[in-house]
């Protein structure tokens, strides 16, 4: 199957940010082969389906690189509250009457927004992730799943937790065609001992995959780190090799310069989580000097129980407003930087990025496109600009992953949102008290 | 006429913040005349019509409490520059080629932005404001105008501005049915000289008309009032009167404890810009010193150029989010706060909550509808959170101003949206170098 989507403005999100005025993306099977200019008619009668883009701007799909998708069904359950007492006090206990229904239903409302905002791929961390690997499998877009384990309990635990992440990391990488990558993923230096962080760097190290993990998201638990370990959480996950590793870390707010050199040193990648660090009052990232570091973060909504919502292109208006408030300083994360963070800095967070986050010839056919009609976008001249400040969610019109309509004119193909949105009300229901 | 809303989850904004689930609220002319549960069906016999509001949420409509709609044409025209620069090198020369047509153009883009997302009532200050105000009678919406004046040049224009501020201050307060109000605006104390603005405050207390500026929003404003006149902008415009007559500042991101009690004393409303004050690296209001010491500040988008949209709910989530992360206080500026601020306060800030900001028996009936049934405004259990952190201008299904319906199921009823769309692409392509 060849497709050709023609007439529209393409952002490849190639590090020169040029864009195609009026031009042609081609796909076969689930690869990009062309972007340019219109073709020739004779060019044109050989694919299967001309799509016509007109109004509309075709980019990468949005990456969306730290989530807990199933904690959707808890979104508005307690808000405006410190993220110590939110997670202790309401999140783990209503999480504990989590069921693989409750995470089933929350996993898929999740992939319902997600599509319908955007995004083409999600790192999960959670657990019962079988049944997150079914819900991606079936909705056609891409995800980088790991099992979070939290290390409280007994060994006995413990042990059956990381068997449990280790069997769910080798047997679901590379499923779905591919769409499905995994990673390991001890929870956080506070929820677990370094012995047993060092035993998922070991594992992950053989396995040959990512390892991802909670750093530095609040002043507090840096404090407790130091109190505990005698080192700030940097230093504290440096010792334990979990740089020497691909590594990805979410939040990483409270970070002092050299903390950031480090994590620059060691290429490890940063999720940064704008909307959650402000609702949960944790912080502003120090994504700038980040950024001057030779650090290029991805972007993340966090579950929608801090967000609350997973609207990528929020995040990334926040991160392209709240450091410029922030520092003073209006040319902190300009627009194109901003945009980079949610497409391909995303991809290279999540070590997706030779085949995603950007439109270019031989990579996987994952992409967007937004309406530009619409009076919020007008008048047109800077469609980037536009992009980052000014589209909302409702923009977004189609979505391809792998080459496969997965929404067309905001239609979901792939699952049925009606039931979806159905089940994640009686799933919550059922633990609400 | 006649008509009553059933079956909504009705939000009166009243200071209890108390909700009706499965409501109905009843409306007559340009009045609301019931609210509270489905009445029997004699009672619903009396209505001329009744309208099914199943899966929405009725609340008063979004004020926004400063504006520069014109310069939506300028959208994203000149992104990611500090304040004073992207002023006076690239709006300022766009601006001083702006005739009636652009003005019209950029204005009625953005009235229909507004009603698109939520707005019933807008602050603007800009000039060619008889156009803006024969936009905003035809498009059936609320404004307080004011023609705002820059006191640059010499006495003879100086003069000239102020004849036509006053006078379009006298001739539209009160027009279209009372939708039109009229404030005086200088524009800012770094732009007018003490003498012009006490001239303002004079003529605004003769015509018991309020007042309105910029203030304090960039540290360097603040430093440059210092050094030019020995005061800090506050105890400036104290000293001139501006205080003493019910007055409106636009900002107030710089403004320590001491000047905020200043501003409390003197029951001096806030228009909060937060999406404008992150953008143009002005900083962040103290808005939760405010709240503390009894000011309810309205929120405002300010110009589409600094923002770069006119989305009352976006800025109301910012207000819930950016205190939250800056003050590390997961309490500051809670949900239900920042949805008066978007209401109530607003219009509190435009001296109309006599009429409008909250829904009861005798108001106005300036309303609007927002769908709760999409997918990332589930599990539906908190609608107030929903709304201000998960909602999406998307969602405003309906808007009813004065008792007359001006979007209904998405479609504005009284204005040529495509046309306008048009329009404002040309107008800015005439200007445009």
């Amino acid at each position: 199957m060849k497709r050709i989507f023609t007439n529209a403005v393409i952002i490849p999100m190639t590090e020169d940010m040029e864009m195609i005025q009026q031009g042609a993306l081609g796909i076969e099977g689930d690869r990009i082969i062309y972007l340019g200019d219109l073709p020739d008619v004779e060019e044109l009668d050989t694919y299967d389906e001309v799509i016509n883009c007109e109004g509309k701007a075709i980019l990468p799909g949005l990456i969306n690189t730290h989530c807990h998708a199933a904690m959707t069904l808890l979104r508005g359950y307690a808000d405006d509250l410190p993220l110590q007492r939110w997670l202790e006090e309401e999140m783990w206990p209503m999480e504990g009457r989590f069921t693989k229904v409750q995470v089933g239903a929350g996993t898929a409302l999740s992939v319902v927004e997600m599509i319908r905002s955007g995004t083409t791929c999600f790192l999960d961390m959670y657990d019962h992730m079988d049944t997150v690997g079914e819900i991606v499998s079936q909705s056609g877009i891409r995800a980088s799943l790991c099992r979070g384990v939290i290390g409280f309990g007994d060994d006995e635990i413990r042990k059956n937790k990381f068997q449990e992440a280790t069997q769910f990391a080798t047997e679901w990488n590379g499923a779905a065609n591919g769409r499905i990558t995994t990673m390991l993923a001890p929870h956080a230096p506070y929820t677990c001992s370094p012995e047993f962080i060092s035993k998922f760097v070991e594992k992950a190290a053989e396995l040959e995959l990512p390892i991802h993990t909670h750093m530095s998201e609040t002043a507090k638990e840096v404090e407790q780190n130091v109190q505990q370990y005698g080192l700030r959480p940097v230093e504290h996950l440096r010792r334990l090799g979990f740089f020497d590793i691909p590594s990805l870390v979410a939040h990483s707010v409270h970070v002092n310069d050299e903390e950031i050199d480090i994590l620059a040193a060691h290429h490890v990648k940063i999720a940064h989580n704008p909307g959650s660090n402000l609702k949960l009052g944790s912080g502003i990232a120090p994504i700038s000097s980040m950024l001057t570091r030779g650090i290029r973060p991805g972007l993340a909504t966090d579950g929608a129980a801090s967000n609350n919502n997973l609207d990528m292109l929020q995040e990334i208006q926040l991160a392209a407003l709240i450091h410029k408030g922030f520092l003073q300083d209006p040319e902190a994360v300009p627009a194109p930087i901003a945009l980079k963070m949610g497409t391909i800095y995303g991809a290279e967070s999540l070590f997706l990025d030779h085949q995603i986050g950007s439109l270019e010839v031989s990579k996987k056919a994952d992409f967007v496109t937004i309406d530009l009609t619409s009076a919020h976008m007008q008048p047109l001249h800077d469609v980037v600009s536009h992009i980052v400040y000014s589209a909302q969610s409702s923009d977004v019109q189609d979505m391809y992953v792998d080459g496969n309509p997965i929404m067309v004119d905001r239609q979901i193909l792939t699952l049925d949102e009606e039931k979806i949105i159905a089940e994640s009300q009686i799933a919550f229901q059922a633990i609400a008290q």
